[in-house]
């Protein structure tokens, strides 16, 4: 059998799905045929030339005739356009695919749950950074009981893309379109990460503080006017995981100097754990009885994934873990088994972006009972 | 003239400034003279071991008789003890050296700042770390304007020597002695270096919300029993500067791996700057126009307090900020000029503390008006 | 036009190219259009597994065929098979990209050159970490002027995978087969790179002294024996290039704790570099009037190839550099420029890989006029 | 018993020696009482200065005086003012502490060994870098077998403070007052530290070949002349060690961007290990079993004379070498026990620089039989 692929957005997200896809065959050989079939997209000129050089057999502006032809959807869209083709696919059957975060509103995020929950077929959120093969080998020692005890969690996404304020406005600067700003373009991988890591039931956030921040009001847009930023530049926000670890989180588009810098450190009672995203081969690791962090670099054969790749120190890049992680989606679509991260961990991540706005706003601390 | 000096405590930091005003004369012989004339303490034998060690000339166990006869007073027992007899001396007209945290209530720092004011003779609060030539260096870099307008400062000081449910009950662990855990002992230096770098009224705090955690509740104590723990373990808190910028802390004694990490990090619209204390001689700086942060070794004959010392690359310890701060204020007492970090600076980091303190407790942000 | 390729070998190398090819049209689209065509090996079964899995339309054991039928000819077998198909081919006016070392012999290189010579065709010898970013970006900065006269260059490529001596003997331990063993395979990557960052008529090594080791005398093989090691395991070597600077070079396969570390630094009477293939998004630069080395993230859109990839920080891996190289030298056969490295660079390298040998040998420095 | 010291020189040296005896009272109280009784130069003014400020009773401008009068002399001026009143010292039975290296020639080496074999008191070359705790603690790691077999070795001292052709020439630049540049001044630290760590017998160095270059020829005096460079400005050398590793050594004054840049290397069957001076407080070590570098902070009670100083984190300096080394030395003049590094350890290094220079003149390897 083989898997016609249907991709709604052809941009960034698109050409990085787009080249996981391609690259199956020759490094995942067990991974499911695939076939891509069509590319969405409203522009029709910029539409065409991107299927050729992304490989797509066709093309077409309405989304709708899209999903009843193909057997997964992938919805890389702005965040607005999440829900509604989201929630049609997994009506019609077909298993979806979404970049994060799921929607704008926690309300758009629930209502693709439930359609998820109701379809039975597999509803992937695409946190690519639970497929850093260093990501993964963290998980492996912290479910191996290595570092033990969890007592911190501390993340932050660092980019500074934003400090110049004559940096064009674009829909990530809009709160009908984006729906947050670093909070739930960079914030939701951060809070993905740290429920991921520490794990199951421990691992989710049960009370969060939080504050937002925008630096510059309005930005010029192509027009030569200026347009109003409706999101956040910035957030931080504390919190309590259910296991009673602290929690400690930030992103900022302002952090000059940073320009794609996803930290995560980790310290239990037992060791400790460093990953930085620029700096994704490796994984700096405190195992008990040692007298400092270890700088590995995950790169062994024994490493998650890496046996598709290259020798030792031969390294990925982030690309890669798109690669990974389509494989791990296609073949949960083929195999019928479960796949995560899923739409219920898409919307776990939205229930703690929407807490850490609340409280924000009202400048309480915010239970997530 | 040469000033009397008498020092109540002679553990920690007892040794620390002994050992600072024992370097003086070699390295700044423009310092004042100074006689380290009386040690105090309540163990007589301890107490005379170390006078001869620490070189004082002698030894009594009644801080009373020490402010009447000395030219200084440094206060370096346990935070406890630091308003009564810096009241004392302050009262007498003796300039007071007085360690961190000023007092273990707002109200006893309150009490020592109002005392301070009716002296008018130096009170310094020994923040230390604002002495360390990178921190100067970083200082100046701020003040000069080469970091621009400030957006996010970001504060930790990591420890782990709690982590161990065994490690011993000390009076670090007790409310009524030490005010509070690692917030008091660790947060009181990340405030003042926040405040201080960013400086000025800009660099107030006007608002946070903060989260302490006690992970061991009760700890051995040296004669087989067991002791309450009444004091945080662990803290985090985000801030709002009176600038305007977004402020992020934290502390623990249970960060497992760190040893004396104490990392402070500012981003602004033109620059960035990283420190951290185990790499004391070390600035990160990311300078306009450039594409990454330099490490800078902060040795050059031009660099803050450098040229009493080595040539360029011959690294300085942590002892040597003590050198620093006590050639400052024994010059300021001299003198007559302000010191500053002064009982004003330790009154604006304690009620920062203290308002974390609070919106623990409250679940609300704060407000510092 | 589409050029047909041929391929010699299909294990490490020759996943490294085909992906390479594979890659092309989504990323560099203006790219000659290619067909991998025909896939070259012994081993009938194992071939045509990798044809399938490398996406090559068919398979042949005989060399001789393979190189009539296609458009451009690679070299990826085995040092010991490159002279004889490599001159085939050039003879036979088909392009040639070959691996490094070209020969196991400095004979066997020269012949490969003088038949590149008369074929009026490309020749390149895959000296692929000249097609790293930030190894392009220093290249700029050199020619640019920024670095100044070169003083010191230092190289090191040391990996570990031999520290074992129950590691299995194979062909790169051979001399008959491989020629050397760290000083051609790891060596002639320092050497090539040493030569193309000094550049052109100055980047010349001139004189030569070095040493090799062997530390482990034999291997154990499949069938149970131990074979002799005829190969060096490690060298050193200092030498004085063309303009006066010095070099110092060496490579181990005995390095425990180094995977992959293939490091560079120059230092110049303006500025420095420092470049370590194991964090390869990385340039450290000291550029004229600062205090320090700048850690650069060479991923911005100006960055040599980044603007084919992905946005600032968003790091690549090891096996893009072979899509450049790819991309560079099937360019040049289409447009009929020269591309470089060439083999002249390969025979130059060669060369003083054997003056290394030599000093070995008789424990004098050696020139290369 | 007190014993009374004389000290030559009272520049850079006789800084950092007076500094270290004025602190071992606090620090290390078992240590010998010492006297430090007079300061020997030629400047009667400067010398006058610098013995108040040093701490010196009185001050003499005749060595031949000084030696009768005092139990110790340290001789700490220019090196060639180390042959003649090292002897006279020894030969009236007054223990030296010597400056490195020895003396600008090998044969002023020599007598001065064959002095201190004659004398029967300890004669010791102040090797500094012996008395980091991290190198300290390198040794132990080595000693313990650790490390293994050890395989490669890899010394560097990179300074750049010579890069400018218009800094002025010093003693340090001439031949006859300084023996050689960069070999001699930061080349004899890391041989010697080679031999130290490697340990023994196996740690003498058999056979080298060098080179040495002198990039600008003269430099301008103050009176506004310029004087000929007779010195190297750097060298580099391969070694072969009698325990049949290799070494890899260079120094330099031009390494643009390098302060103070002492990094050892050293990578065995078990393990390796990384240090360097410019983060002394630091050992990287990559243990048995373990998959990366330790970045250990080398300040826990149980590291070497770390006990003396300050909690785990608190970072010592560059000068705390020279009380350590210091402590050590008086140790052994009041115990008459060995002191190493003695001048036996001088001449064995001066010897290594001497075939060094031999084989940068002959083009030939050389033997140290």
């Amino acid at each position: 059998m083989t898997l016609d692929i249907g991709v709604l957005g052809y941009r960034f997200m698109g050409k990085a799905h787009s080249n996981a896809m391609a690259r199956l065959p020759m490094f995942f050989p067990d991974a499911p045929e695939i076939n891509r079939e069509v590319l969405v997209g409203r522009d029709e000129e910029a539409l065409a030339e991107a299927a050729g050089r992304l490989g797509f057999s066709r093309t077409t502006t309405d989304p709708a005739e899209a999903i009843q032809e193909v057997d997964v959807f992938y919805n890389l869209g702005p965040n607005f356009v999440h829900p509604e083709y989201s929630i049609e696919a997994l009506e019609a059957g077909v298993p979806v695919f979404c970049e994060k975060p799921l929607a704008p509103t926690l309300e758009g995020t629930e209502a693709m749950t439930e359609a998820y929950r109701e379809a039975g077929v597999p509803a992937g959120c695409a946190f690519n950074y639970r497929f850093v093969p260093a990501i993964r080998y963290a998980k492996e020692l912290i479910e191996g009981g290595e570092i033990g005890e969890i007592h911190h969690v501390r993340g932050r996404y660092l980019q500074d893309w934003l400090v110049d304020p004559e940096a064009p406005w674009s829909w990530r600067n809009d709160e009908e379109l984006a729906g947050s700003g670093a909070l739930g373009d960079l914030g939701a991988h951060t809070i993905d990460l740290a429920r991921f890591l520490v794990g199951g039931r421990a691992g989710e956030i049960t009370e969060v503080s939080g504050q937002l921040r925008t630096f510059v009001e309005e930005r010029p847009t192509e027009d030569g006017e200026t347009r109003e930023v409706t999101v956040d530049d910035a957030y931080t926000a504390q919190a309590e995981f259910e296991s009673g670890a602290m929690g400690s989180f930030e992103a900022s588009r302002f952090a000059t100097g940073h320009k794609n810098d996803h930290t995560i450190e980790i310290e239990g009672s037992k060791g400790s754990i460093k990953f930085s995203l620029e700096r994704l081969n490796e994984l700096e690791h405190l195992s008990e009885g040692s007298r400092g962090f270890e700088t590995i670099l995950v790169t062994d054969p024994e490493d998650p994934y890496i046996d598709h790749w290259w020798p030792p120190g031969h390294v990925i890049g982030w690309e890669h873990t798109f690669v990974h992680e389509n494989y791990e989606f296609l073949s949960a679509v083929e195999s019928g088994d479960e796949f995560e991260p899923s739409f219920e961990d898409g919307l776990a991540t939205q229930r703690v972006l929407a807490a850490i706005e609340g409280s924000d706003a009202s400048g309480e601390r915010v239970s997530l009972d």
